[in-house]
């Protein structure tokens, strides 16, 4: 069978390597199509060294342009910043092509809390009731017959698989939920910027954008969804001198008494079926490290009865699972394949 | 004037090498004792090979007795783990040697939470009463009295000052506090456990101990009689890959409306003698590095209206402020030295 | 087709973790037996969360026996100690056992050789002469007919695939050469000991075995070999702070005058057939992120005319290429697979 | 006494910052002015948090002028890239104020020779008579009367005291010198490029500049002048990752056979005068993290009969001794103070 054809548009940040990364050892999928405009005309090896050899490396990198990549994809990622992938996504649909967008531009249902938190005009306003989530685990039937999939933001997938079972189940109060969200410094992009040089970040550890982080509609959009009504969060994110990884430790109150025993066979019962959620032992405690260059999230509970509170820690690949490899598994499944298909490499350790 | 003369018991651990490293550069105060069951013998130039050649360097290092260190010392500092503290105090105190107690063996007022929490007996309850728990900014004439002060934790330091103002001064609801500290990974001591292996910290992120860490009484402790009352925390501490450092994001609920202007203004009041708690400016976040080596605790403040919350981002030095730095700020204070005196260097950065 | 059974002995150090890791996406090989004593009778999944759920997770963990290593596994990995490997290597080919040894006890043709520099009687001397040295690009054949493959050690890998073309080529003096070689932290082994710990490693850098280091005769031995006459070299290794990755530093004398671009051209068609070695680009020089998890070592040339000097620059990474991942290739071929079976991932980044 | 005035050019790099820190604690010198055309106007604590409440702290960074320098300083730090610092040493001086300059442009006797490494013209050869080399262990005399000192090299600084005794002793042969050279990543400037970022740097190691880095000719011309006779050396640097620190492993012949107790002894002899010179002992090599944040020089000799080589391990902190600390100490010995005076804290660790 003829590979599926996939074509990245925006290489050079940390999405679009990670999706070179993936694409090269994919079994049924290959780049046939790499854009920036700040690179083209180089060889894809040239540019990420590390990629040279393998299976993609001799595609030349193009200036995007829509209708070349309706002759060469099946289907696009769209690595490049809110605002600009609104355009693009428009544009690859009237040319037939299907998109996974891993911007924030088709997130949000609602177009006036997009433009509140983001300060940008949504300019593709009519697409938006076509958008799918990209959260693979509960939207699966809808992302296989999208044709615009909304790739989930990196806090946001940690936070929501991590809330799911709790307010599905109704086993939490809605009030006074706090997510406060560490991740690794890939999520501050690959901009050469001051505050994100080797020595400004090793060695140290800060907090940023408390309160007011552009992920927290995103993550109270869904977590409305899950509860049947409107959620309010506390969204706090940190910076951790690391690559990868999303560690959130999310608290919130019990509804009712309830021991870590029964709050964990509902856990765990919730994503039996999710090979790619694991729910680890009672008493253990997820580390981002055993996540690393995969999709799986990893979550650890704790009851604590002295305040009532359930503690929820939940871990992912921040790139991977946060990012390029979540939209991998949505582009698998608009693709017909497996979800999983060439992304069941087991994490890197050490 | 002759230099005051300090003793070290416990030079192996971080703390104690600390300690060494501070006491190096002291203008006022010497080490000339420095205990080590497993180094003893060996010239303390020689144990640590960067203190060659700085004062103190060539003292040997020594098995630890009461009676030698009442000789030789005007001051002593346990830097031994909690339990074993306990007796050596007293057995100093006997020999009429001053003592801070880097361990939490006198931290804590009620020996009953004290074995709760630790499981250990408290063989030495009747020193529980003199007592002081060694925080300079709220107790200096009490330490400057004391013939023994408990040091605080370094997760409690960063707690209390964090809270202090908001509780003193009533700002916040003293239901629903969370506590989510992040420390460097030197707070896990020196000893070889594969855990605290370099590949098996670095570039990576976890949770541990997560509503049971022992530091839990200590902070209740301090907040209960700023506030006035009984204060219960949620307090949780996560492993950061880096030497030094603790950032504690502190969550609260203001008990009124209230703007960060305001809630600025009474932190910035409230600290304006302390020289180092440093609040920083309106909008302004404290990041790890800014107070490496030093005393500094450094504070930002979010009021997120959203979630009616004030949100306090504490920061310091764990072994330093958290530990060894403020223990010889206890012992210059209690001396009759100034405060500072020898901690007046400037952070280390990068 | 059944997947060939595989037995690792030794699961517990990095090696072992990373054959795991590697055997848990293999396609035609599976884990079927993993023994060590300390840990027998856990699940591999629960030891190594980072697995769970992955292929081989379920195996229960044994105690190592000849006999059921036979029953159960067509090939064996040894990821145990020198001077334990080789009673291990003799009872399980006496068993019919195929055996990969990642330990040094094979490596050196010369038995007193290997007692002088490891200071260990060696017991099974009648075993060298079968033994087959693992490094797939120059020793393939006698790979695929082996029983025994002794793994080479991971500084000799990349200084032998360094200096090979060098030598067999005749473009440098066998006088003068020196290696200098910096290696991850994952070198020093998974022991718990204090100058492993992480606050002990990072953020500092470090040699280490000046001269002395026992991979120095390994290396002599296949340079040799290369050079049709003994060659001696002066070989120091270094410790970084990361994870994985060895990067070789290699000076050497041309013997005649030379241009980088001639130099460059023999390089590159001595290693046209060989995948996994990369010659950068003339100008560029390789690091140790672009191999990351990977097979590949990468190599940059240096010619400098004021010293007529060549300096060559090679990359592996030290538990993959340099262990575990090449102990696979060997495997590969001596089960008759492609030797980049289950190798084929592209390296991490970042 | 008055404390004397010290002016800082360029204060946004890490090597004025690092001036920034240690005239901070100065118990004789005081920042006075500091420049920078991007910062001027705020206030220095504003821009360096981690200085906020020091000495030094209130001052409002101004734009450079030759005449406003004069009339607040007794003293001017170049902190500037070459080319840009030649015409304010210049102006300086001809305004009458001395100045330590911390770049390359008068560090080398011969403008030919600084033209053809650094590609630039050379417009105040005038100048390069009376410009002191400042490494104070060789040049403490021609310091104290000098108007204007260059600041030397950090590789160089590490490479010139490894290899002053074994030239100026005749221990070595003049040829086949090899200077491995590792530094920490803040060696790499302050510069926004995606090449410094931290996801770039960590976890990796690579070689740069191979046989071509500028401070080459600054390392031949200190070496012949000690030998007697031109030397030419074969220096190659490399980056590490963290934050300070340079290790360099130099490789030396030996001209006779000599014992380590014998180089041992003349390496200490030679030092003996030297209190930031420490040859470790016998069998100890040096860490970099030894020296974090001092002036201190950490040496350590090996003798390899193997291969007839005297291997030299030389360690420093690249900002402090290898810049700003050295600069500092020049300025001290200029102003007839202690050269080690504000110097004397001991190197943080961990």
């Amino acid at each position: 069978m003829d590979k599926i054809r996939a074509g990245l548009v925006g290489i050079t940040g940390y999405t679009g390597m990670e999706l070179a990364r993936l694409l090269a050892s994919h079994p049924s999928m290959k780049l046939t199509m790499g854009c920036s405009r700040s690179e083209a005309g180089r060889r894809l090896g040239e540019f990420y060294p590390f990629l040279e050899g393998l299976p993609g490396s001799d595609l030349v990198i193009s200036v995007y342009s829509p209708k070349a990549v309706a002759e060469n994809c099946d289907i696009a990622f769209l690595a490049v910043p809110h605002g600009k992938a609104m355009v693009m996504a428009r544009e690859l649909l009237e040319e037939g092509v299907r998109v996974v967008d891993l911007s924030a531009d088709f997130r949000l249902h609602d177009a006036a809390t997009y433009e509140a938190w983001y300060k940008v005009a949504h300019t593709e306003k009519h697409l938006l009731p076509e958008a799918v989530f990209g959260l693979p685990e509960f939207y699966a039937a809808e992302i296989a017959r999208a044709k615009l999939v909304a790739n989930p933001g990196c806090y946001p997938t940690s936070a929501i698989l991590g809330l799911a079972p709790a307010l599905k189940k109704g086993l939490i109060s809605l009030e006074d939920i706090v997510i406060d969200s560490k991740s690794g410094t890939s999520g501050a992009g690959r901009k050469a910027v001051t505050t994100s040089l080797y020595c400004e970040v090793t060695d140290s550890f800060k907090a940023y954008g408390l309160a007011k982080h552009r992920h927290t509609p995103e993550i109270e959009q869904e977590l409305s969804i899950l509860a049947g009504q409107p959620v309010t969060v506390s969204f706090n994110p940190h910076l951790v001198p690391m690559n990868r990884g999303i560690l959130s430790t999310i608290y919130t109150k019990l509804a009712a008494d309830m021991s870590l025993d029964e709050v964990w066979q509902i856990y765990t019962d919730f994503y039996k079926v999710c090979p790619f959620v694991r729910v680890v032992p009672k008493g253990a405690l997820p580390e981002t490290r055993y996540v690393r260059g995969s999709l799986f999230c990893d979550m650890g509970l704790v009851v604590d009865p002295r305040t009532k509170r359930l503690i929820i820690v939940s871990v992912i690949d921040n790139i991977c699972r946060g990012a390029s490899g979540q939209a991998l598994a949505n582009a698998n499944i608009m693709c017909g394949l497996p979800m999983a298909e060439g992304l069941n490499q087991a994490p890197l350790l050490p």
